[in-house]
């Protein structure tokens, strides 16, 4: 990490420039905010226009100042904002802040002045945050830096926040007060155009403090690098993600909001899972999950008791658990006797447990220490329903103080003033409202450790065959299948003819029962044309088949280049693999079945390039049709491996060949004993 | 609907029969909550021990009460409980509550005494609420009933709900006071065992201050009638279902809880289609859903304008419109000038509208205005994060007075106190704290109009024909395609014959190309033994194949009792539809795509049967490959209309003949000119 990022987070002094005198301005209120947070630095106020702010004295410009900031705040109109960084950099700072907006997100004049900026910054070997941003929090004790205007101060705790919203960020922070949610670093990206996604990962990554990771992101910049560091990061501490724009008119308006490029949202959810992250859906799971994260550690199962108070809620739990992927445990005799030995007769004492609306507050405490001494559960969801005979808020405290084995998440449905005073009770982990949202969580939780296992396989070498041509445009089939071969996929035995005559020899060296092709520039639509034929049993048939087809195209007025010779495979179950290219992240290789279910079902996975084995075993188990490769009406399993070799092959053969703009394998033959490409169309461009 | 019915909901006076004299016991709690919503009728504790609890005069028993009681509440020991509703029918009582727990949820010995109660009851003309429930609610102001042991009072209001669970619907009350729902009428059903879901619904369509029904069922009972009832409530109010025992772990936690029997949930999620009801996924949802309906009239369409001070939150408003099928409205060309006229700018006058953090609250009120004046918007969503320069509670009332042409929701991210203020602005629509919650509810009001709308055709009448045989077991194949042919579905010609020697008379009046099957008691796979030739076309060939046929079961020990020669279609889409029955439901009609995608993709649509020709072309379109049956590799769209009809004919028979235990028909055969049954297998059972 460069050192000028951990000055930016931890400075001991900012100059904040353009600052107003007026209290109730947006810059106003930042300095207002740096003051109750009580930054422990140094604050300069730079306005030409005021001799003090705010009780401070104030700096009529940057080199006025007595020395040089470690970070500078900039919050001048658009048109003053280049001058502003310029006076900055020939100060030496070498950590900036643009708040301003109006950039790339505006139209090509600010895209314009945005690139000047930046080129200035990267000269003088700063890093800038922003523009278009609302600034950074730092709630280390030591640092104590809040330089943003959200009007409440954020909950010291241990969630890092990036943002490409600053006002999402912000608003995020009320939210979280009241769900008892503790940030430890916050930063607004807006425009991203010096300090990215990455950068805050790596800071995040550093932060003895942060414990979990929450990014709102409306783009994913630098995809390779990103996907780097988070692989990395996620293997230390759990990483949430909501990306906006999963769908075009999410997408259009992300674009418009921050300037960025839109990436397919298929590709995106592939570079999460690659990138070990967990993708929530919407504002409320992003908190629900990383408050979670950061105060309850990881179960290390999924089998889970739920206790309660009341039968509804408990059957919602149990429903959200299996539909989550979670298990209700069974729970031992010996912890079923336990509960018996202290509930009543009615009580319910397999998993749910259900200890009646009698159950005072000591019985969820006994009820949670027994059932989380049982070693066939991982995790405990408790469900308190009002009590009709104690108030809710001694259950929550008789809870707190159990002696839990095992992490346990505590729901309450109860009057609305128990909720913030639960958040004063000592050693309660966060308190969920509803059965779905704590079982919702606990699933987040063994997701991401799920998801960075996953992650922590190295991806393959991008590879680069010596076979490929130099020019673009499509492949003939037998530069295609070279290509294929090379990059170690197996293809079907094949050769080519460039006239008749030689058919015989080389049919032989091939093999029958063969498949004929005819090949050359005009001949695409191989079958419209009657440009194939398949199952050839010998000699005799084969030059028969070769001058029919011969004579049509020619009937059509094309003559081939030549002839493909490639020997006939029957009885495989059929897959297609691919590359593609996404305009923002880069090549992806793409795994379904073949024959009508791409195009009735859609039924694909995809990665982007390269991808590990982990993640083509992953893909395969994406493929809803995926009974398909195991036993299947009466054929032996497919070969796993060969399929997830030839995965991962292609992957590395999209990311050595940036050229490769598109190719297709289809189908890819699998057979319990290996796998062979057949048909391979490969396209070229900017070779 | 019942004269007992509605004297349940609305008493003119209620006995207590077993009612304790300590307050904090749960009967006394229940005599206290009549007394603090102020019930307007006569109360009469009974109880043998004491003479007076909580200042009324208390009876010693129910036949020493002066008169009558509209309403007989029983909260008496289980074994106490028969003489107890014994006493209240002999006194005249029409209408019981039966509080008391532990009877078919128990064991088989409260099963026992749950029928015998529920005999006298039925014998003596009565209705009885539960038992195993916590009695009911219903919040008119000329009636005041609060027969339940809620912690807190339910608000008044339009939200009419029933409740397998007692302790949950509780709970919900005080989830719903928070959000500001406000119930007409409550019922907690219990056990169910004499009063159902189904005479609930009939009076919540009866009441007029209920504008929308909210629903939690472990179990759906009396489903024929369920169906019938909710069919006519839904066409007239939105309702809402959560039904518990989505999953194995929830069905059989459910039916310990109330002892109902486990219904498939895809048929529950069927019935509930054909109900015209929408169904929750979580209890948010559900709460969330109903104050929507409860208090913002359901927009005409789906195009809806996004207006918000925060560029974030608005992009997952975007997302969750498109991923909820809404549209993100085009605004005109005059909207977008009306509100350039009063936006700053750099504001975003297209849809998401974004004001910017510095719009003041007659900026939204405005916003609001014109946008909702659009012809092209159905409805509006505003989103509101705590604006730098006004508290957002000014904006809440700007909101609230503005003039919209429009439904609108209202979201604020802000500070945890506006919440509860907000409750107390008038005219402001509910308040939704996350744009994705919003979205989510606006799009569960337009379902529920859809769903309205779909249940509002007459499923088929059912059929019985003629042609049914009086035994149970497989149909040979004659009388299978007998008695689908009777149902009205076309099958492809066939005869059958007992001996080769009838082969070519018949198989000229059949027509070729044929296909020949044998047929027997013990043929069953018939593909296994190659019992089944294709594709056969001429005599020649038949008579060969028929031989070797008869040769090859000979060896296997097998003789035909005869073949079936049916016409050969080559060239159809396949399907296959089928009849099973649900333990709970009855009989289902299912509709899927045949060959493998039924078993590699599970991909097939169920209904209760009989449905209408609505609900089969549902069930067309809930296919995932559904393409498969539009244009298709150059052939045109199948007959679309021939196959829902085909449906709902099998439908029709599946009601019509309780005793069809099983009856598939695959393959199905569409063609663009119509339906043909080719294999058809029956089974019947109890016949």
């Amino acid at each position: 990490m460069r050192a000028e990022l951990s000055l930016l987070f931890s400075p001991r002094s900012v100059a904040l420039v353009g600052v107003s005198s007026r209290a109730d301005s947006l810059s106003g209120r930042l300095l207002a905010n740096l003051k109750r947070a009580g930054y422990g630095g140094k604050i300069f106020p730079i306005n030409p226009k005021a001799q003090e702010i705010a009780g401070l004295p104030c700096f009529p410009s940057m080199s006025a100042l007595p020395g040089v900031p470690d970070v500078s705040i900039i919050m001048v109109p658009r048109d003053a904002a280049l001058p502003a960084v310029e006076e900055s950099l020939a100060k030496g700072v070498k950590a900036l802040v643009l708040i301003t907006a109006g950039f790339r997100e505006g139209g090509e004049e600010g895209a314009r002045l945005e690139r000047a900026i930046v080129a200035r910054v990267r000269e003088a070997g700063a890093v800038m945050l922003g523009p278009n941003c609302m600034g950074l929090v730092n709630t280390d004790p030591q640092v104590r830096l809040d330089a943003t205007f959200s009007p409440v101060p954020p909950r010291s705790g241990g969630v890092a926040f990036a943002s490409h919203s600053g006002a999402l960020g912000v608003a995020m922070f009320e939210q979280a007060l009241e769900v008892g949610l503790g940030i430890s670093l916050f930063v607004s990206l807006g425009n991203s155009a010096v300090v990215t996604t990455a950068d805050a990962l790596e800071v995040f990554a550093r932060d003895p403090r942060t414990r979990a990771v929450m990014l709102y992101l409306e783009a994913i910049e630098e995809p390779e690098r990103f996907l780097a560091v988070a692989r990395k990061l996620s293997a230390e501490k759990p990483v949430l993600v909501l990306k906006a724009g999963r769908t075009p008119a999410g997408q259009k308006a992300a674009s418009s909001h921050t300037g960025a490029l839109a990436a397919q949202d298929r590709a995106v959810d592939a570079l999460l899972k690659q990138a070990g992250c967990v993708r929530a859906e919407s504002l409320r799971q992003l908190l629900d999950w990383a408050r979670t994260c950061e105060r309850v550690p990881a179960p290390r199962g999924g089998r889970v008791a739920v206790v309660s108070n009341a039968g509804g809620p408990a059957i919602a739990a149990c429903d959200a658990l299996a539909a989550r992927g979670l298990e209700l445990a069974p729970l031992s005799p010996g912890t079923q006797e336990a509960l018996r030995g202290f509930l009543p007769a009615e009580a319910a004492v397999g998993n749910p447990v259900d200890m009646l609306p009698s159950a005072r507050p000591e019985d969820f405490q006994k009820a949670l220490e027994v059932v989380s001494a049982d070693p066939g559960v991982d995790a405990v969801v408790t469900i308190t329903v009002t009590p009709p005979l104690a108030p809710p808020l001694e259950v929550a405290r008789a809870l707190a103080q159990a002696k839990a084995e095992r992490p346990f998440l505590p729901v309450f449905m109860t009057s609305p003033e128990f909720y913030a005073r639960a958040l004063e009770v000592p050693n309660l982990p966060p308190v969920y409202r509803f059965p779905e949202e704590a079982v919702e969580a606990l699933s987040a939780q063994r997701r991401a450790l799920k998801a960075a296992a996953l992650a922590s396989a190295a991806p393959a070498a991008p590879f680069r065959p010596a076979s490929l041509p130099q020019r673009s445009g499509f492949l003939p089939p037998h530069e295609a299948l070279t290509l294929i071969a090379e990059a170690g996929i197996p293809v079907a035995p094949w050769a080519t003819v460039r006239t008749l005559q030689e058919l015989p020899e080389t049919a032989e060296k091939v093999g029958f029962p063969l498949v004929l092709k005819a090949f050359g520039q005009a001949i695409v639509h191989k079958t419209e044309l009657s440009a194939v034929a398949l199952n050839i049993q010998n000699q005799e048939l084969l030059q028969a088949e070769a001058q029919r087809m011969s004579q049509r195209l020619a009937g059509q007025g094309l003559s081939p280049e030549g002839f493909l010779l490639q020997r006939f495979l029957p009885g495989g179950r059929e897959l297609i693999l691919g590359v593609s290219r996404d305009p923002a992240l880069g090549p992806l290789v793409l795994c379904g079945l073949g024959g009508i279910a791409v195009e009735v079902w859609q039924d694909v996975a995809l990665r982007v390039a390269p991808c590990s084995s982990q993640d083509a075993e992953a893909m395969l188990e994406e493929l809803k049709g995926k009974g398909l490769l195991g036993s299947f009406r009466g054929q032996p399993p497919v070969d796993r491996k060969a399929l997830v070799e030839a995965i991962v092959r292609l992957s590395a053969l999209a990311s050595g060949v940036p050229e490769l703009a598109e190719c297709d394998i289809n189908p890819l033959l699998a057979f319990p004993g290996g796998v062979v490409a057949v048909d391979v169309r490969v396209r070229l461009e900017g070779a």
